[in-house]
């Protein structure tokens, strides 16, 4: 699959009184590197979204294993890549890395939602198109 | 004007590696005041925006002074009143206080923004309704 | 076991372009939970520190399943409690219901961290004290 | 004097409901703008901290307009740079564009602050060194 690397440099407001990041950070920057994933592979999450006409891309179920901790200033290398494509959902794993060595590591499980055409006000789940899922096999 | 007060606790992951609130926290403790404050008020930021069609109340200037650092576990209370009201605008003040202490203050700016009728991928401003002013000036 | 139950009400700011909660904005309300947990067990997560010498009880695994979305104006009830105790480490399950309705899940395991006496700027794993143990047992 | 330019990237969880930067965040790329800032002038907030022995440069007094909105994936470059010394404190001007346009604009001052000698728990300012200010006096 292909796969997206990218580097993240700690901020000082990253960081909680242990001096070390807090961790629902690295969440934050597991979603942005989900987005530089989908950027990198030729279809950015905002026109997924845009030209499939979809509310979000929510979570349904994440999880992070942290390793090593990491502080201001320090800089991690995020490897991202789509595990598995469901119908309406995709699999997403993140190795961030200190040097050579894994800080923590990421599980994205995603689902696309849009509007219900029979009720605007519902979301419901839209099937992983095709040409999305393309992009992603290579590399 | 009406006054609302509300505490505030300090919890870790507002705390910085200096030990105190990093202080972009405290805009958001301020913003989530201003929305208890039209609570409240008996009219809500979300009724605000639902019935009258807003997209939502942006800041246009918004300032804040510090006295006192918080650190985790510590209540403050934050006390907010509208200051004035322009045509679509109003002002905020909120006055934190840890104990009888003036801790912080904040300042805001705010305009009411709705889409433009002729283009709506425009945002454009509101007048702030009479009924709403009317609610504010007592207290 | 010991269960603690708070409501959180999802503030503007929480919220993202799809109108519902970012996902990381949970973690951190998981944190608090946590936190409000060791306090009405009677034992803060501040005392533990002083007391028991940590510099912090970081995360090392955490993991959260979203069923049901919310935004901002929505109060969702947190009941949390530590599922089991290991040597230097703890699992927290958090339930977060919207009305009646189960909303989301957290499951945390956390460790209990101090500087190692020989060697100051390295941190190293702690037993979890049995006094704080013992005011979990209960409930 | 010495000014530092640096892009950002607007992320999805930057963004709330309204589809627009929720504003405590552009606190937060200001903080981190002028921590760049003292990277870019030679002298790292992190030396600074460490080599100064203080414990942060909290902010005292800070301020944001806001002209042009801006949404998830918009790249805005932030110019900072220091606009005065005082004997412990300095303001930090940072002018954010999106394109050519002025987007918004951040004031800050900050103050140097160490533990008092006297007193270890308590905090206290401390004079900016001189080689410090040397580094910005350029440019």
């Amino acid at each position: 699959m292909f796969t997206n690397r990218r580097d993240v440099q700690i901020q000082w407001g990253d960081c909680d009184p242990a001096d070390i990041v807090y961790y629902p950070r690295y969440f934050a920057m597991f979603d942005d590197s989900t987005s530089a994933l989908f950027v990198a592979a030729g279809c950015s999450k905002r026109d997924l979204i845009k030209i499939h006409g979809l509310v979000g891309i929510p979570m349904v179920d994440t999880r992070a294993k942290f390793y090593i901790p990491s502080t201001y200033g320090d800089v991690i290398s995020i490897e991202s890549r789509i595990e598995r494509f469901g119908r309406s959902s995709f699999e997403v794993l993140h190795k961030a890395f200190k040097g050579e060595q894994l800080a923590l590591e990421g599980f994205e499980t995603r689902v696309l939602v849009g509007r219900d055409p029979a009720e605007p006000g519902r979301l419901k789940s839209v099937p992983v198109p095709e040409e999305v899922k393309a992009r992603f096999m290579r590399g």
